[in-house]
């Protein structure tokens, strides 16, 4: 909590290898993947899945998901990761597969991050299909809030970017900002947001997801609310919130 | 250099703490550090200064000043730093102060950054002051390019995005470009660049150097081509080249 009278700091980190710089554990840190890891775990909740685990390799993804029979996720290089059964589309996990299942996921950057935040007050996952889900609370808790971009491995990106600058002009009048990522992130949600797709398509991301005919993919994880629903992690396992 | 028919690359790195996921040994690096060291440097060279030494301690920059009866300046926390002569302001070095002089000069951000930088093919510093010389040398040389940000104690700053943002929408013709920080970085210049002065009012620096009273410099440090020189790091000194 902080002081009475003093608003909450919103701060945006660009890259997991600039975490060390905030103050997480006094934090709520949103973790964000919006191509497509984070997109991909409101879709599910949002179907109904039970939970969806995170995990960073693909041998721990086939044993845990041995263990608790679950349906396996995750990609290499854009493609179904060997021993897996499915890939990081959110449009593989509509109701009528997902619901009252549980999701083990693999992700390289969003994991990664996640680990690294894990003494944080709590830990939220952010994309735009779930937005409005994100900032209500955000609002509602009054914390700190670091908006943690995954990054591709470790540069930044600019979808990531882009959805910490579209929940910073959406909650900053109820925070204090003295961040200039956060500036920067506003200021490049605001120049994009009248076409972020059209936005998107000069980013490095985009290049190599088009590369796979994944153009439906990203149109829906720029889409806003469409999976409204807010993961939180408890015990290692994202759920509805 | 690159192979024929293939342009070089050009990248923004947003943080020292970020460098290391770029490849220095194959690029000329340019130093940036716009509030107010790679300002204050173009602008000593631009009026006569025999060089500039950038160190990293006030300790360094005593005994090396001492050794060469040089020119001593370098602040802390806003203030001229105990046992120096002279400040970070580029207004303190007019051409009747410092022409034939040496200037020893310890910054932290910039100086730690061009360290770590030191296997590049070569280090420039840059800033709006001399933008034009930066460019020329960039696209005259032909080699693959990495704008350097200072930041502050790792953390992005606005003011150093905005110059490599200005680079990059000056020079990308000639360069590949597949770097969202790059991207990043044009997409900020381009919204501020209507007035960078009153776009900078709400970044963090600007608040810091503002409490001090440095209005001034900070409208120097932000305009174009005051000093239009380029700076050369040869055997750790600057030199106008």
């Amino acid at each position: 909590m902080t002081e009475q009278n003093e608003r909450p700091s919103l701060e945006v980190c660009l890259s997991p290898a600039l975490l060390h710089l905030y103050d997480v554990k006094n934090s709520v840190v949103v973790i964000i993947d919006v191509l497509r890891a984070t997109s991909t775990i409101c879709t599910a909740l949002y179907n109904g899945a039970a939970k969806v685990i995170p995990v960073a390799s693909v041998e721990e993804c086939v044993n845990i998901g041995r263990q608790l029979g679950a349906i396996t996720a995750g990609e290499r290089d854009g493609k179904i990761a060997e021993g897996l059964v499915h890939g990081n589309s959110p449009f593989e996990y509509p109701r009528d597969f997902v619901e009252g299942k549980t999701l083990v996921l693999t992700t390289t950057n969003g994991t990664k991050l996640l680990h690294m935040a894990k003494d944080a007050i709590q830990i939220i996952t952010g994309s735009f299909p779930n937005i409005s889900a994100v900032c209500d609370y955000l609002v509602a808790q009054g914390q700190n809030v670091i908006l943690g971009c995954a990054a591709w491995k470790d540069r930044v990106n600019m979808e990531d970017a882009l959805f910490a600058g579209a929940v910073v002009s959406r909650i900053r009048q109820h925070f204090s900002m003295n961040c200039d990522s956060a500036l920067a992130a506003e200021t490049l949600y605001h120049a994009a947001s009248s076409d972020l797709y059209e936005f998107m398509k000069k980013a490095s991301h985009f290049q190599r997801l088009a590369r796979y005919g994944l153009e439906k993919d990203i149109r829906y994880c720029l889409t806003p609310d469409g999976a409204n629903v807010l993961p939180l992690l408890k015990n290692g396992e994202l759920i509805a919130g």
